[in-house]
């Protein structure tokens, strides 16, 4: 439903001023949205609207006119159109509950966080649906191979808009839609979140297996096997498999596994030379949503009843003091005899 | 049908002694068999011989005991219990010719070549059934995410053996398999003959979009669609959609779009810097499949009537002086909405 910008002021509101947020705030003040990008961070917010940059998230890069940093929940969804959520998945309901009491019924909410919440392992459009009292088919996911780093410097990206409302889905591609931003819409809710959470933990291993010194063949085969086990739990929980063949699927799963921008690969190169989790961590310096994301698909992998051996040897090595070294030869090394049997 | 191996010598003839062909002669060689890599050429022959180095294809690496070159294919293929066919695509027919009067009826026939006969648009196991005088499915393909440069150091690689007689494919694993080297089965070969060939296009067109300063998010979904195109084709030509999903299919792809040592990726990165073509060739020193397989690919998407938007834009770089930046920037801002249906 592409329809001609008018003169009216489109407002939006993006919560919070992560390296996500601020770069998909960017891509919608360049299409003529008045952005709000709110974070609880005083300090932060004047930052950004003295610098016109984001120093901790993005340093380097100006933001473009019409997205202003606040601290009121209020002033950023008041008369928005859209509210973006990029909250660390850790902090998505939080966020969503504050939210609430300011959103309006129309105005559309898109989420773009990869990851399951961890208590109760449910999908972000789930928590969301609950803390803001909306269908969950009323609340869009955005996500695909997209790199914040490239999307802020306008390098040529595409992603995919989910939602089984497609209207709402064609409302969000509406806003996002550039020349150098291309938006596709696809009604799998569930494919787009599985896809996006996964692909994070098979980066980690991507990294153990890199920093181990393992070549690109050894990445290539993780990758693949990867592929079937975001596949096999995706299908479990009701996804549509076509998906996974897709942007939201391969697409970020390749550009998460094979980029210098990947901070899940970078944790798991450190792991691999050793580094204590904690410390991986806290040098890190943002939320790694690969390692919330093992102990969550752990979770499910029991609960749906299939098998995630990649999952599986990253718990060990995250949680259990397992060798990294031990964990991708392991993963290496099982015993599968006929390929179209392991990827059916 | 892995069985122990005998007190008696096994033998084994590798044709020719490319980078490939000297790796998988090594990966025979330390399983056990003696090797005998033939190549036309009397210098390089006596060169790997006394020096135990294929030193134009894999310098610097030690060729393991067992493996000795030889100008005779007689003297090569005389008692071979297995012939491993790996000669450059448009030699292929040749290889063949002169190979089928040496050549034992129980000898086991296995190709690791990617690509199509150009003047044909054959598939390597159909050029081999010919000359061979052998049905298609007494021939066994080989492929998968593996760098020469990789298994030649024992670095972790994991592939595929196809062919419609299982028992082939078993032997062609037994063959081949060892601790650092997987050898999976699969019973598809039109779908490992297609991934393989195509896979080299795409990686082509990635190097070009690297070459041309884009980014990773672009180069993810360059190889997105790649792997929906190979699909596609394959398809078409009766290939199982499962095993584009496989080591074959995405796992191939990934290795050769995102790797330093893809000579089809560095040949298409030096075209986005305006090298002519022949330029590029004589430069690579080696046989670059992926410019003799965008014109197959671009025939054969005609005769199946199949959409391939990548080939065609490469095509017209290779063969018609079209700008690599029109293209590229082309296959970026292709109007597409919904993504299920372009990849369904």
């Amino acid at each position: 439903m592409a329809k001609a910008k008018t003169e009216q002021v489109r407002r939006a509101a993006v919560l919070v001023a992560g390296s996500w947020g601020t770069a998909l705030a960017s891509v919608l003040a360049r299409n003529g949205y008045e952005v709000l990008l709110w974070t609880r961070n005083t300090e932060q917010a004047s930052s950004i609207n003295e610098s016109r940059m984001n120093a901790k998230y993005l340093p380097g890069v100006m933001l473009p006119e019409g997205l202003k940093a606040t601290v009121s929940l209020q002033e950023a969804l008041s008369g928005a159109e859209l509210a973006l959520f990029v909250a660390p998945s850790g902090a998505m309901r939080e966020v969503a509950k504050q939210a609430a009491p300011f959103l309006a019924a129309q105005t559309l909410c898109v989420h773009a966080t990869k990851g399951f919440e961890a208590d109760t392992l449910k999908r972000m459009t789930t928590v969301l649906s609950e803390e803001l009292g909306r269908a969950p088919e009323q609340i869009v996911v955005l996500s695909g191979p997209s790199h914040a780093e490239e999307v802020i410097k306008r390098q040529p990206t595409t992603v995919v808009v989910a939602s089984a409302d497609m209207k709402a889905a064609e409302q969000a591609q509406d806003a996002f839609m550039s020349s150098d931003f291309r938006v596709y819409t696809n009604p799998d809710v569930v494919g787009v979140e599985v896809a996006g959470a996964i692909k994070n933990i098979i980066a980690l291993g991507a990294g153990l297996s890199d920093g181990l010194g393992f070549g690109d063949n050894a990445k290539a085969a993780l990758l693949t096997r990867g592929l079937a086990e975001i596949g096999r739990l995706g299908a479990a929980m009701g996804a549509n498999p076509l998906t996974f063949a897709g942007l939201a699927g391969v697409g970020d799963l390749v550009v998460t596994c094979t980029s210098k921008h990947s901070r899940n690969w970078r944790a798991g190169h450190m792991l691999a030379n050793g580094t204590p989790l904690g410390e991986v961590l806290t040098k890190m310096g943002m939320v790694v949503e690969g390692v919330r994301t093992t102990r969550a698909a752990f979770e499910l992998a029991k609960r749906y009843e299939v098998e995630m051996p990649i999952t599986a040897q990253l718990y060990k090595v995250l949680f259990e003091e397992f060798s990294p070294k031990a964990a991708v030869e392991h993963l290496m090394g099982r015993l599968k005899t006929h390929e179209i049997e392991s990827i059916g």
